[in-house]
């Protein structure tokens, strides 16, 4: 279900505490780091468009929760948290 | 530990799909609609710019998984999410 790291490219567009990975053929896996090791976020972007959110919240290896979100349900998530819905 | 409903007033500006409550002393609390009735996000966003990520991923009212996220943590979230990371 968790798609393999292929590479390991930093990516600095992104910044500092996010990490980007190609994933040929599906897309690019971005792991955010947080505060504490057992917390974890991911999202593979897919080629289509498709963002599979990724959450770690134990130290668990598998993720908590995964969520499949359509790139429109994906930017308002993105701009909630961001808190930047006037802007877009 | 999920904040309960205090007020439910629509908030335009952030779109079909997204529901705002205001949580007095708290912040807002984001409910974002999923295709799924067994998916969904919420998030709070606490008056002093923390936010809790709420992941509803079956079918029980409890969370699959709740992380907090400090604001510039969130922003990177949102911003890996809405694939905005040029513009920011």
């Amino acid at each position: 279900m968790y798609p393999p790291l292929v590479s390991a490219r930093q990516n600095d567009a992104v910044g500092k505490g996010v990490h980007v990975q190609e994933l040929p053929g599906i897309g690019k896996r971005y792991d955010i780091d947080l505060d504490s090791p057992d917390q974890r976020i991911s999202v593979v972007v897919r080629s289509g468009g498709i963002r599979d959110l990724y959450v770690f919240a134990s130290s668990s290896a598998d993720p908590t929760a995964v969520i499949e979100l359509t790139e429109e349900q994906a930017r308002k998530v993105g701009a909630v948290l961001a808190q930047t819905f006037f802007e877009s």
